[in-house]
């Protein structure tokens, strides 16, 4: 059957310009700036291959049986006492459930809350996978800039001020996807405050915060929590591997009751050997030595694609020092757009994304694009890097 | 923050009677026929391990980096022609799409054609988790009896005279959850020719085809799908293991680009080392061999229950033999309610799931109950039987 109409939130989440450029990624002759992975040569895939075979030989019947919905309990125990003693998360009145990814995380935290016409506010640019996760439930996409010290307050309680349906706020304090910004001490309170005062909750969504190569940790907002306004998404994508897909949200306990509701209807379970994998990974070899193996990887890059883009693309762009995370961000002189950019570098055979689609509205010409730099092999960042000067010259030369 | 309005489309799905039941199975001295699992001692735990070590020693950068949203492209491939040649499913127009489990499936499809007020029709009584996915997007749920040869059709079509919102029937065709029974070749085809005339889709979730004890195949309503009314949802739960959360849905490939965007929102992409490992095993090992295994197990035990279910609960309850899947259905006198005698089992530390629960309407009374015979040990099953016959007498004696 041909013309069945879709369904509304579905049709919310238009194609953005950046399949086009994800397209430009599927020719192997193109170097990609434009993903978000890890690097792929810090997965420790000998420590998992071991810990499986074990896992298989000693308790095969619970590691491909169904569980339950909550998630693997030891693996729950384990997270949870790792996140109270090394960062200060998680009240009496929170609890923890394993999802599939930081992703499913985002979208459940979508689905419990919001109800159609309610407004979320985001930081803007930000990371498109959760943008659309909202679109799909619905939501009224507001958003408020991403300052230097992160998201613009007041821009944030003005929209508090005029729309009494914000139920939501979504953020991502540290290391920020896409601007690499980190929110400071004295905003990430003040959000709080805000919380508080408006009676809104906060997606505190933290997938970077391990991946710190500079300058001195800020506290988690959820680290802050004692009232439970904060619902608070963490990943193993970025400290261990993203395709075993296992992530978990701390938030307080009746919100963990919904949740574990939801999680039922979407996929019963978390796969189960990668729940009992990770769990047995903690506490076996433990997750800091292996951060300071990734850590060591990815500064190098950070650092060889700063020189690169210093070298090649100074004087046209703004070149961000990100201290953390995977993302470079470029900013564009005045009258000048991304998402043209991008087209032009495709061209020019590399990939990264433009600034706007991170934006609510995507459509809209935005001075930046994003540039990755854990997944491209040195080679590939210099020889990207070169490239893409190439095609800031002739964007400079056609405006 | 307390007292936060949840989404409506969340509280939609209230705690049910099942609850209560599964509360009871956590007790370890209460036998359970409550569940829906495979038999575990048919996981091919050891394969499995060599395996997952020969994929992380050969491509561990693929089997844990990001993957994409319509799955691992040797895994459909192999999906496509494995269903193709097997049932003479897909067409030119239809595409597969790799999901985290059936359930995945069922509440993407749900979420990509239903707007709020779109109905649903769906068997009654039905799979709670699909009934649930529905719910909480907020569909009209109505229903037509399960008969013995399948859904009534004519119930249906009196709804869809009345209803003209009515835009997807949500089918098990074969060894139906809960029922066991199996739709016959003509109703099929009139679901189909229904499907037609009145311009809805056909959701056909087949999880069970491959478990037939005896008597012969029927064709899945997919397989004489030519003009693509039907969206088809596989799994390898019952086939391989369920824990590891993998299955894929068949359909016409204007869906399966929708399916891939609420996808990606969902979780980004199935868990990529076990959609390899499945790939693997189906064509290094092939799953024919080892469905043949898990036959010899499920038949032994459920004649087992049969018997044991003749000899102690003979004269009380109608029990159905079912020629495949994972459940006996048990139908009581006119009268008696399955969710009475369900709590009576219980304290007698057995545990069935009440037949209201599989129902739109679960507060209402329904006279039978389900019973799994899989999962329990053949101790279990006859010890179980045994105290089972005691309720069933303890409730006679009752009305």
């Amino acid at each position: 059957m041909q013309n069945v109409p879709y369904s509304h939130r579905i049709s919310q989440v238009a194609p953005s310009a950046i399949r086009e450029i994800l397209k430009v990624t599927q020719d192997p002759t193109v170097i990609s700036f434009a993903a978000g992975n890890p690097a792929t040569e810090s997965f420790p895939a000998g420590e998992f291959s071991a810990i499986i075979d074990r896992i298989l030989r000693e308790s095969p019947g619970s590691a491909l049986q169904y569980g339950i919905s909550e998630g693997y309990a030891p693996l729950r125990e384990n997270l949870k006492s790792y996140l109270k003693s090394k960062y200060g998360i998680g009240r009496d009145f929170d609890d923890t459930i394993i999802v599939t990814g930081g992703q499913q995380g985002i979208e459940m935290t979508a689905k419990t809350l919001l109800n159609d016409g309610d407004t979320l506010v985001c930081e803007e640019p930000s990371f498109l996978g959760a943008l659309n996760a909202f679109r799909s439930y619905d939501a009224v996409l507001k958003s408020a800039p991403v300052e230097k010290d992160g998201m613009d307050l007041e821009r944030l309680e003005a929209i508090l001020k005029e729309d009494k349906r914000v139920k939501l706020v979504y953020v991502i304090p540290t290391f920020q996807n896409p601007s690499g910004r980190v929110m400071s001490l004295e905003k990430r309170k003040g959000l709080l405050s805000l919380a508080e005062k408006y009676h809104f909750m906060i997606l505190e969504d933290n997938p970077y915060y391990d991946l710190r190569y500079e300058g001195e940790p800020v506290p988690t907002i959820k680290n802050m929590d004692d009232k439970g306004y904060v619902v608070y998404c963490g990943s193993f994508s970025k400290v261990l591997a993203p395709g075993i897909r296992v992530g978990y949200v701390t938030a307080p306990d009746w919100m963990i009751a919904k949740l574990t509701v939801a999680k039922q209807l979407s996929d019963v379970h978390t796969n189960l050997l990668m729940q009992m994998t990770v769990d047995r990974y903690m506490r076996e070899i433990g997750l800091d030595r292996h951060i300071e193996d990734i850590l060591r990887i990815n500064v190098r890059k950070r650092d060889l694609m700063l020189a690169a883009l210093e070298e090649n693309c100074h004087g046209f762009m703004d070149i961000e020092r990100p201290f953390g995370g995977l993302f470079i961000w470029a900013v564009l002189p005045e009258g000048y757009d991304g998402t043209r950019l991008c087209r032009i570098a495709g061209s020019y055979k590399v990939a990264a994304v433009p600034g706007a689609s991170f934006c609510v509205d995507d459509a809209k010409p935005y001075p930046a694009i994003r540039l990755n730099f854990s997944l491209p092999t040195a080679e590939q960042i210099e020889k990207g890097c070169a490239l893409l000067g190439k095609a800031c010259e002739a964007y400079r030369k056609e405006v």
